[in-house]
């Protein structure tokens, strides 16, 4: 299992590649809620979200073979861009399998690093099942989204450096896909702020992780209809929902259009561009989900990579 | 004449009260344009722009009279809202005057910070004699937004702030509109970093500044049609004009559809809310008016207050 000591051996070795992100922090977000938040911008990491964090953890350590052997993984989003700069870091070819009809700015940006795009039908085709068959044998490196000991390091790593320059929270509010960064970022506050009380934050159309933690068995949800992209994962993995059941203490969703009212906060007053996954767990604070009154309250931005003519359509009302 | 020492007066002055914004950089802006570009990010400043500089500067010097007699301003716009939150800061009572047709976001962010707002008909009135009129005599103290020497001094902190953390600079690109933080900027620059070549940047509609300092003799516009409303001003000022000859290189104007792919890029990849204004500096590198190849290049980023139904038209097509 995962353990805090596998989040400290990534923070090592991303350190110097991977930016030390800022914390934001806004008075009139304060007044608002009255209590300290201390905003964790992985929007502003390479690439543009957390997912560089892990992919450099289980690649780093790979190189050589990744270089033989080349890398490939399956995502439409954040994912797929970390392992394509990654690997173009390292060396290495990066094939990432991606949906058809995934939007073209997302393909061109992974080319951009590099990457070779294999397009399969999300109707009828299984991205795993194409990314199993392209890596057996001795094929590429596959380095999965999410339920990975190395990718989970990884992600944990922002919490780590979160809590480090804030020192002790009440709160750690984190945004869930797969879980990997909210398992990893358990670890951290487990380690580093004992008293802290860390809640997971999902869209309500994409509640599975939710209701997994509530009824302790693994729940699915298919293709949920949010603007929240980087949550539209079918379900917790094997690896993160132990750790989420082992370190985590509540869980809870928020709705779309929470999720815009939070983000034309972020957006008009504390001028960052953050993506709709990316204020899940502000979402929660902002719109009164939790009480955080005369608390400290940390919260880690995933990311902030949006499309600019969608992010028109959720502000144009 | 404002000088330097002025310009260190304000730092001192602003010190723990005004933020020491940040300075944002970018490997895909400097690999694009070959040069080494550093962003000082006044849209990250207190109410969102660097016009909070030359507001407390002017004010704080003067509490004890802004108290008993109060302030008044003219503004539509970033100064309307500097002022207004300073005074509140001083524990002033603000009046801004304001045109009717204003946007009702910015007339409620101004009474927000506790301002009296005083509208009066562009179409018909003139708003630089309503406020003298509500000043004369013993009334509040008219704080003008740029033509002033206390706000070209605090206007010209940023420059310095940026200058001591980046070290000398070959380019400082400044957007312009009245020219105050173009002349303190200037002021900073030729003190300390004297080989640093001084551009200011207008949007091409309302190009009297670039046609006043090519000419010699004071040049005006009449309500230029731009997005970058913050330069929609008609003139220089009798106190910036003289400051930007004696210390500007050149000046230059840059297109609407300029700014627009110049946002595109700072809010897509920098993750950076910015106003149109706020990049005309940019601009002119990016939109490669000015060659910054092996450069080392600053840039002004004036403010980030923007109306997000505004900004989803330019980012919509």
């Amino acid at each position: 299992m995962v353990t805090y000591a596998d989040v400290e051996a990534a923070a090592g070795r991303i350190e110097g590649v991977a930016h030390k992100t800022p914390v934001a922090t806004s008075r009139s977000l304060d007044e608002r809620l009255g209590g300290r938040v201390f905003l964790k911008c992985e929007n502003l990491q390479r690439m543009g979200a957390f997912k560089f964090r892990g992919a450099w953890n289980a690649l780093s350590k790979r190189a050589d073979e990744a270089r033989e052997r080349g890398v490939i993984a399956y995502s439409s989003g954040n994912h797929a861009q970390a392992v394509a700069l990654v690997s173009q870091l390292l060396g290495a070819q990066a094939t990432i399998v991606m949906p058809n009809d995934a939007p073209a700015a997302k393909r061109a940006a992974t080319e951009g690093y590099g990457a070779r795009v294999v397009t399969y039908d999300p109707a009828s085709e299984n991205r795993e099942e194409i990314a199993r068959g392209l890596a057996q044998g001795r094929g590429p490196l596959l380095i999965p989204p999410f339920d990975h000991e190395d990718v989970v390091a990884g992600a944990g790593t922002a919490a780590r450096e979160l809590l480090l320059e804030t020192g002790p929270l009440d709160l750690l509010l984190v945004c869930v896909g797969g879980g990997g960064l909210l398992a990893g970022s358990a670890l951290s506050a487990r380690a580093l702020a004992p008293g802290c009380r860390v809640i997971g934050v999902e869209p309500e159309a994409g509640d599975d992780g939710t209701r997994s933690f509530k009824t302790g068995t693994l729940q699915t949800v298919k293709n949920p209809r949010t603007i929240a992209d980087g949550a539209r994962t079918p379900s917790l993995g094997q690896i993160t929902f132990p750790l989420i059941r082992a370190n985590v203490d509540d869980m809870l969703t928020v709705t779309d259009a929470e999720l815009v009212e939070t983000m034309r906060f972020v957006w008009e007053r504390m001028k960052l561009v953050v993506e709709p996954t990316g204020v899940l767990g502000l979402a929660a604070a902002f719109c009164r989900h939790v009480d955080v009154t005369g608390k400290r309250v940390g919260v880690v931005v995933s990311g902030g990579n949006v499309d600019l003519a969608a992010a028109a359509r959720w502000f144009a009302s």
